[in-house]
């Protein structure tokens, strides 16, 4: 456990965030900001769509784990990392380590997806599978950086990866400068909150008045419960949903502080919203989109979201979905 | 029919293909260029996808009406314009129309999937059908454009809508240099030759060493029989395919000029190979894109395009398929 002090202080700068894009510039996928007219019809605002489903590996996380990587090997010797994650992290942290040539271990659950542990491998991984019942999977990893000498990288409490994910922000505000427009309602998925978090220092540093808000899967709403509240409160841990990219227990102890300090609130939507959005992404916008990934974008469509008096930026996280879970979206 | 003379002078150069760039400038997406670490290996080069799915309307075709109808305004007044298709042209010209302030009336097939028909009149475009076993729809548009005073938007053979779509082009180079990237090897869908040949026409200018291939559905290989030939052939007109937006039965009379001045020849794919393209598409590029769209991306999958020493970019030129293809896709 952190002191508040120490979590104020792990806070990311902007200047972080523009160093990580210096970073992972030319190595991960510069994602535009689509508009479409019919969105801002259905909206009744101009709005757009920040597409991280297009990102290497299909998925924002490449971003954080690519700047974790390179900050650290620019600080020393890195002999390898060590990731724990059983879907968009792992992908993420085996193809940045790769593109670095750093080995990587990656700690995955035994019962993960044949395809996720497929993907890593296939990314240049290592994978260590576990019992998730009857292991810890932090423990695994610190101790496999203890005996090899790795550095873990962490799926969001961390300054280097919130400064990563934060690149996600400065390109929206950078694609706004150059449209013209001014963000005033951006909203982004949130899990631990390193992605939003990361964005919110960004966008803040740039647009001040514009208002940020992490989007949840309800009865995961641990960090809009959290903002309320004033204090990190836990999700119930029985629960389940198809937004498997978006289910931690509660609030990052390095990213509640930042979102405390940033964002405007939590938006939620259930998961019958979320397929109605990935088939709207996939029908509409032309992207593929995997439920977490469009948590944001069925906030938006189910009317949740503050009305943007000038525009509204959307940010669709991933796009790594099964087969079976697209098709069921399009059939309703 | 034109005289040669006729089609070699209508031919657009580069300054109307940036002049086509400034007026589309604003209302058609800025479709970034696209790279994926696992489309390299696949391919066994750098390789780029320019995607046009995320164009307005679903497809390119906006870029070209967009260009023509602004044009026709700045020539002077334009009571409305009347075009003929039964799908992604319908929608590109009634969206144009619309922005642009002009009345449209789109002749279609009283066949023509409903969710088209749909789409073009949410669009603004007031939609004319007609029986395509009994009636000339290009005779029904001309009637309506003389009785009217209404503009005609050609699909293709029309030098302003070749350099719309040679916008597309332009952005592929203007790309390539940001990343500091030559093309030698280009690849775009191909029908009647309207966007492939103002690729070419942008691509040749600021690469004149690059190889512009254009890519057809097997037996509506038009095109590419064309080239190999030196004189305009038919397709037999008793095939059919699902790439139902590469159905034209011969190539241009402006177009096919432009395209054995530039083009390096033809490739095709089967119906099959576009589909297993499409859920390429979906599962690792994370876009939907429809058959005829995909079938350049199909092609390279299939290892049909000549070998890039540096780069090779691949246009997905649109993404509007029924939910039961894309599902179809998936299956496979």
């Amino acid at each position: 456990m952190l002191k508040n002090s120490d979590a104020a202080s792990a806070a990311p700068a902007l200047a972080d965030v523009e160093a990580a894009a210096k970073r992972i510039s030319g190595q991960a996928q510069r994602t535009p900001l689509l508009h479409y007219p019919e969105l801002d019809q259905r909206l009744g605002t101009r709005a757009f769509i920040k597409p991280e489903c297009l990102q290497v590996t299909g998925s924002f996380k490449f971003r954080g784990a690519y700047n974790k990587i390179k900050s650290a090997l620019e600080a020393g010797k890195v002999p390898g990392v060590v990731a724990f994650s059983s879907g968009n992290h792992a992908q993420g942290v085996a193809a940045a380590a790769s593109l670095l040539g750093v080995p990587s271990i990656i700690v995955m659950p035994e019962d993960a997806p044949r395809i996720k542990i497929a993907n890593t491998k296939a990314l240049g991984g290592e994978v260590r599978l576990y019992d998730r019942y009857k292991e810890d999977r932090e423990a695994i990893a610190r101790a496999i950086a203890r005996d090899k000498g790795y550095v873990v990288v962490p799926p969001y409490d961390d300054p280097a990866i919130i400064a990563g994910q934060g690149t996600i922000g400065l390109e929206i505000a950078e694609d706004c400068a150059r449209l013209g427009v001014s963000p005033d309602v951006v909203l982004a998925p949130c899990s631990g909150g390193g992605l939003i978090s990361g964005i919110a220092t960004a966008i803040k540093a740039r647009h001040p008045d514009a208002r940020v808000y992490a989007c949840e899967p309800a009865r995961f709403d641990d960090t809009t419960r959290s903002l309320a509240a004033g204090k990190r409160l836990e999700n119930s841990g029985s629960e389940t949903s198809i937004c498997d990219a978006l289910l931690s227990k509660s609030p990052g102890e390095i990213t509640f502080p930042i979102n405390q300090r940033l964002l405007s609130g939590g938006l939620t939507a259930t998961d019958e919203e979320a397929l109605a959005a990935v088939a709207f992404a996939a029908r509409r916008l032309k992207l593929v989109v995997e439920p977490g990934g469009a948590i944001a974008l069925a906030a938006a469509l189910q009317g949740r979201a503050p009305k943007a008096a000038k525009c509204m930026v959307i940010v669709c996280s991933g796009g790594n979905i099964d087969d079976e879970m697209l098709q069921k979206a399009l059939q309703n």
